[in-house]
């Protein structure tokens, strides 16, 4: 019985020891993060008042969008948009402003147009697909065979020689879809298709077919590869199913020029303590050619740039060096995040920050990294909450910043958004233009991020 | 005291006699709905039954709008789906299947561009809008004047002249955009401008001008009037308002043919106890030159006619003689209501009954004549709920039935339905197709009509 009381007033020992341990260490981390939210909690304050009340980095979104237009790699716009950037920098008084050299691909749309021939002749809008060659100088009139997935062409493989492929896959989601624009034309060419069209990737065309990277692979035939609209795929397989044996002609003036020359444009503040660990963060500077990109990625551009000038403004002066980097060619080549890997390969970066969600209510900052750091991150999200009511979670990723942060095992970080299902109305169309920004929406994101990057700048 | 007391005997008798005839008329009218309600009850869940099971009304839709494309006054494909609507017809087994001879105005676009010029190169999508003149055919580059209101173009009158006057009117209503759309081009003229480009009128563009009507005064000089898109209205005015002096190219060949043969198209159900009082109920075929019409006005169609098509099927055989009209040429002339109005002038027309709201979900049945029998008619309102939650209410018009009701004091009745703030996303768009339509919505307004329209080919 000794014994058993002797047990049981141990465990007792230990539960409370334990308990009271517990108690201690989450007092401790109590009082620590109140410690911690109120060192930045005027900080924050004075983020949030400067961006809300700001209205230049709207105008300077839509002054680029507008002057230039679109930004395609290769295109002068784009060349032109990225010297006003580089100046506007200097005006902003950022420290060390560079625009790097990077050869980037040199796609050009040219003149295109469709018909629809069989049972009746009407034009129906196209688009090519980046990377997409040509087709003959007479175009190409073929029957259709649509399909709803790379199964069915399998199944079908007997009926796709000599036609038009359509795939006509309705939305599931962009992960879902967007396969059809990728390998779309290896899949029809090793059944003997001539051309294939696809259904905009997009939950809402509104008779926008959308544009974006597609690739061919050396072991098939190239052949021409386009989007058209949801409403011109839904009518072409109606038409099909219904046994009218619709007919198409396309013509594509699409081609692959040499390489150009364009630049990957930054500026940064240099850190007060640690100049040499540098945070990176920054969107990209190119877009496709319909549309002036400006959810796509003007807005993360201007967004990160703004970020850097915010703090800059303010006088909060970061430990550590914070660099805004306009990545070039995000969209069709990645030349940008690849040359800037190279060129800066040797310096000690400790952070990279990418923002290309489109420029909606600001929903998360995400981070991949160390677990203690993402847990003291996440110590700040009651002042995140002040912004809008986001979150700080494991994550983070990014194209641009994918290059250089794989090879060093660099941490990452984004910016998520909540777009209400719309970014996929817009991306890679003629709507994607500025009038779908939202100066608010547009200023919390900028206050988003210069607090993240503020305090991860900051960091003991 | 004592004629006091006599007075208020009397006050009471009355009042309970007061109250006992309203109880008792109150209970008379409770017998004599549930009586009615009673009578259609079964009829109501054979016509729902029936209507919300068919797949013909939804497909005929699709294959009209996909084999005969756009349905444009004066155009062959108007003709051509009209032909087809006849033949539909017979073989429905209505009875007395004619079409009327209608000659329309023949108003066709040809090509038309349009460039920003200045400050910097960019095609910009246009329509011009039915009725408009050319261009000279080296087009029309200006400066433009951008403005928001006609008291703003007065205002800056001195400004407009040699100017390409842009209304930049964001949406607030359908009723309030469309006048510049409308008188535009005179007010404009007015003041000097060369020509006229309007926001696309509505408040969901994604890139595409809105086409429509307009309208010359013989006081002023013609000039070209077309749509652009909200965004690039919106680009043109910012860049007007920055200083930045955009010049826009116009080029439009836009003209009006001398007058083409059309059809009014109908086929009935003869009334077994009233033959000679005629219900007249329909939409209008024709539709703008982009899109299919599908909303306006093939959806309105394919629902009247299937609503007389599945009293027929039914068995349900009305006493007064029900009639389907797709009228011709709504859209630009109205030519196919007055048409009628002439031919069947001397015809005893007891309602007309019109559906031109888009085929969303039924909203109201409305009604525009004796006020007894709105009132007998909305005893019926518990047999619309069973289709959806339709009211029946005053109102009711339409603008093919407008010259003979007007003409001969006819009761008039229409469907609204509610689009949820849809309908002008697509109307007089190359969005009007058929992908927009869904079936069940269809099927719920065809049972509407088919219940409204028997209820009253059956009063007393």
């Amino acid at each position: 019985m000794k014994k058993f009381y002797l047990t049981i007033n141990v465990a007792a020992l230990i539960t409370i020891l334990c308990f009271s341990m517990d108690t201690f260490a989450q007092k401790t981390e109590e009082i620590n993060s109140k410690d911690l939210l109120d060192k930045y909690k005027s900080i924050t304050e004075k983020i949030i008042n400067s961006a809300m009340n700001d209205s230049e980095a709207y105008n300077r979104l839509g002054y680029m969008c507008d002057t230039y237009g679109h930004r395609l790699s290769g295109s002068e716009s784009l060349n032109k948009a990225l010297k006003w950037i580089h100046n506007e920098m200097l005006k902003d008084g950022l420290e060390n402003v560079k625009s790097e050299d990077v050869m980037v691909p040199h796609w050009v749309r040219g003149n295109e147009h469709c018909e629809l021939m069989e049972p009746r002749q009407s034009p129906m809008r196209i688009l090519a697909q980046g990377g997409s060659i040509a087709t003959p100088k007479e175009g190409i009139s073929a029957p259709i065979l649509v399909v709803n997935s790379y199964e069915e062409l399998k199944e079908k493989a007997d009926l796709a020689k000599g036609k038009i492929v359509v795939f006509n896959k309705p939305w599931v989601s962009y992960g879902v879809n967007v396969q059809f624009r990728s390998t779309g034309a290896i899949e029809a060419a090793k059944v003997g298709a001539v051309a294939v069209l696809i259904r905009a990737v997009t939950p809402h065309s509104m008779q926008n077919p959308h544009t974006g990277m597609m690739v061919y692979a050396d072991s098939v035939p190239k052949i021409p590869l386009a989007a058209i609209s949801t409403e011109d795929a839904d009518m072409l397989e109606r038409m099909y199913l219904r046994g009218q044996k619709p007919v198409v002609h396309i013509y594509m003036e699409a081609q692959t020029l040499p390489d150009a020359l364009s630049y990957n444009v930054m500026g940064e503040i240099r850190g007060t303590e640690k100049p040499y660990e540098i945070i990176v963060l920054g969107g990209h500077s190119d877009s496709w050619d319909v549309g002036t990109g400006a959810h796509d990625d003007g807005g993360g551009c201007i967004s990160t740039w703004h970020a850097v000038k915010l703090l800059k403004e303010l006088g909060l002066k970061p430990k550590r060096t914070v660099r805004a980097v306009m990545f070039v060619n995000e969209e069709n080549g990645v030349r940008g995040g690849k040359a800037y890997a190279d060129a800066h390969k040797n310096e000690n970066t400790v952070l990279m920050f990418e923002f290309d969600s489109g420029v909606f209510r600001p929903d998360n900052i995400s981070y991949g990294g160390d677990e203690k750091i993402l847990k003291y991150l996440q110590t700040f999200e009651p002042l995140f909450r002040q912004i809008d009511s986001i979150k700080i979670q494991k994550g983070g990723w990014g194209v641009d910043i994918g290059p250089l942060a794989r090879q060093k095992n660099i941490p990452v970080m984004s910016l998520g958004t909540n777009d209400e299902g719309k970014y996929f109305w817009y991306h890679h169309t003629y709507t994607d233009t500025f009038d779908k920004i939202d100066r608010k929406e547009l200023n919390k994101c900028i206050a988003a991020i210069a607090l993240a990057i503020y305090i991860y700048s900051d960091m003991p």
